[in-house]
């Protein structure tokens, strides 16, 4: 029962604290190549729809029930909604809503989510002080580098061992970003980091569950507050992160320093996010993928006899529920997710709602795909046939699915996405304008006009 | 550096988040002894008089600047000023203070100060919801029994990784508190704590810094709004504590589950909470004791000569300190604690003040002190004897320090200690008023009587 493990403490590591306090302090604003700035711009837009639509979700009603037992003052918006509270709980509240469909962004070296904590914490801050859309993408771009740079640090241990990493690095990216959007100092900047250090948050035993996407949340809350006690004189460790007794050593059997220290300042993380094309498992895109291409061909519900994948194991393993009963077991089934690319072209979170699952045509299309392990075939790839009533064959081979940093959503893919998701909520004509907000924002003289837009009217 | 630990997970836990959620809806109020009635009155006692006591610390007003950015509703007190905030960030601000001193309480087996986290997250939400008295000692009873037991299946190893005990188990304990204060059903308890599971707060790294009392503060707000948010229908994990990549297994190497059940309901940790007789680690306790000792037998500063002690190696490797410069090096220095204890009788946070410390006459006397290291002495014991200048020697042998559980502080000792923080904050005459409301809390029609004593006058 009790496992005792001695675990030799690493008494000499670099002043891991210090050197990313300096960073988050000192780096120039835009100091990063164009496409790391237009990056910023995709997964900040990325991360809006993301909580825009989820914003009615039950985890979002408990969790501003809760909050307004605090009788919170109305500083910041709660996205999608026309609700307002302060800005730690906007912080909180809007990083829930952007992970609660699981489809917002993965930092794929290390699984983070990366935005959710950073870009509610930033959002909602910014909107208090009134910050410019500029300031804002300098918060983001060194908020989610130092956060996957801790990831880096830590990956794949830190996972294995049963944290949920958005979170645990979550509370200290959301701190830095938020240390930068206030203008601390370096001193202050190091005390931000070191206050959050204390406050990792997430285990992976709660997926499944309402805490997952409270993670992110938590983690946007707890690392604003660390900043505004930081601002305020509060102290912490100066070695917080890297002393034996401090975050890595504590959270992880593995801490390669080099993962923080390298290249920082002239690469950045922000440039290996990704965007879900598809409100599932990672594993099940390439088939998804495979169907939408198929239909583009011309292939139908009505002119398809049988369709034949051939995937790598993992597919069946982690996704082989033949007759999934409702939206959660949808998620957890290739089956229902080739019918519905198939059908609707897209598996959004639209197409895992209970009633799409168990509705005729998409049983009837699901039962007619044949799906059988391959392992020659890479997880990222699938290998589909689709034979149709008339006896013709129409094949189609991905090898890397859309959303892959190999194939990534284009611009025009985000835009429909963040539509998707928010057209039913703020209208098309609104999410329109926020749209085009979000791809200038680094221009904008006040981020509170894409709040603004991105806040159901006033009743 | 990378240091790759296998650990193996215990698949077989029992249901230990179930047990307890349903010990925590469903044990009768004031179901233990009146010994446990009374301890729980003592702690909440010493707890309330720590927090009023550094309520104007520099740590408290920069936690309070930070929060008031928020613009809080005024709905729950700062223990010791006039001020008012929301009722998560008086449980934060409350756990601050209360731990300021590092005079509050100790559950020996564990190193856990339990109050903290639990009695500054159930006071504040007692007051928004005016609960009576009778809630407020089953909830503390029942939180800080949750704390402890989870900090006795883990220790010493959770604590020697690297965690501070106080916060990680006090984020369940605080949680578990307001779960039972807000009447939750034996489901929504389970889902209270498996919302706190995900946030345990507190690196050791911190201690010397403000961040080492944020632990207890920040678990206190972390547990309140976890139980919040489970009463609004939020969902977490039934298996949150023991499931492999759960709480337990997460953040320790050791989790002896038998420890949480056994005797659960008939045992209750807060029988074996202790209270600090004065302010500085628990080391020095018996050398400070002897010379309270020593000085009611008529030994004075004026006709000391000399001091002996023989002490265990750890007290001069941990408090060796001849000459400290300040308050804080003046912990260090058990030289230091024997001349307050000789010239005032006592040590509390007064006696840290910078200005005792350089005190000519206390500087005098501690040079009088000659500490001998003696293994044959126990860590808890010391041997002391006083020479006069007139040549006589009197002798004074600890076998345990007042405030150990083998000499417990009596009640009177706990009012001394807290009229020493409170009378110069609140006054004498309403100190004494809050005192005598402390002791008949259990029977209070609704607490908020103790708050408003417990509040400075509004200017």
């Amino acid at each position: 029962m009790a496992i005792n493990t001695k675990i030799e403490a690493d008494q000499n590591a670099p002043a891991i604290t210090q050197i990313l306090g300096a960073f988050v302090a000192q780096h120039p604003s835009g100091g990063w190549p164009a496409e790391v700035e237009h990056e910023a711009h995709r997964t900040f837009l990325n991360w809006l729809g993301c909580a825009v639509g989820a914003a009615h979700h039950e985890a979002a009603w408990a969790a501003l029930r809760a909050v307004q037992v605090l009788e919170p003052a109305p500083q910041a918006a709660v996205l999608g909604r026309a609700d307002r509270v302060d800005v730690a709980n906007a912080a909180l509240i809007n990083g829930i809503t952007s992970h609660t469909f699981d489809f917002d962004d993965t930092h794929l070296k290390t699984i983070i989510h990366p935005a959710g904590p950073v870009c509610s914490a930033v959002l909602a801050l910014a909107e208090l002080t009134g910050a410019t859309g500029r300031q804002v993408i300098d918060a983001v771009v060194i908020g989610i580098d130092v956060s996957c740079r801790l990831g880096n640090m830590m990956y794949p241990h830190h996972y294995d061992r049963g944290w949920h990493i958005t979170g645990s690095t979550g509370t200290l990216g959301a701190a830095a970003a938020c240390a930068r959007l206030l203008g601390l100092d370096t001193e202050k900047s190091i005390m931000a980091l070191g206050i959050a250090a204390s406050q990792p948050v997430g285990l992976r035993e709660q997926f499944g569950t309402m805490t997952k996407p409270l993670h992110p949340g938590a983690a946007a809350k707890a690392g604003l507050m660390s900043a505004l006690m930081a601002r305020e004189g509060f102290t912490a460790s100066r070695r917080a992160i890297e002393a034996p007794r401090g975050f890595a050593q504590v959270v992880s059997t593995k801490y390669d320093w080099s993962e923080v220290t390298g290249e920082l300042g002239s690469r950045f993380e922000i440039s290996f996010n990704a965007y879900k094309p598809f409100a599932c498992g990672i594993v099940i895109h390439p088939s998804i993928d495979a169907c939408v291409q198929l239909r583009a061909k011309g292939v139908t519900a009505d002119n398809l006899e049988r369709l034949d994948l051939r995937v790598h194991s993992l597919v069946l393993e982690l996704t082989g529920k033949k007759e999934p009963a409702d939206g959660l077991q949808g998620k957890f089934s290739v089956y229902h997710g080739c019918a519905v690319g198939l059908i609707e072209g897209r598996a959004t979170e639209d197409e895992y709602a209970d009633d799409v699952v168990t509705r005729g045509d998409v049983v009837a299309t699901r039962r007619k795909v044949v799906a059988t392990i391959d392992d020659s075939i890479d997880e990222a790839a699938v290998d589909a046939v689709a034979t149709l009533k008339d006896g013709r064959q129409v094949h189609v081979f991905v090898e890397h699915a859309i959303g892959s940093l190999e194939r990534p959503m284009s611009d025009a893919d985000l835009e429909a996405k963040f539509s998707g998701m928010s057209d039913a909520i703020l209208g098309a004509d609104r999410t329109r304008r926020l749209l085009d907000a979000c791809w200038t924002l680094g221009a904008a003289g006040s981020v509170r006009d894409i709040v603004a837009l991105a806040s159901a009217a006033r009743p």
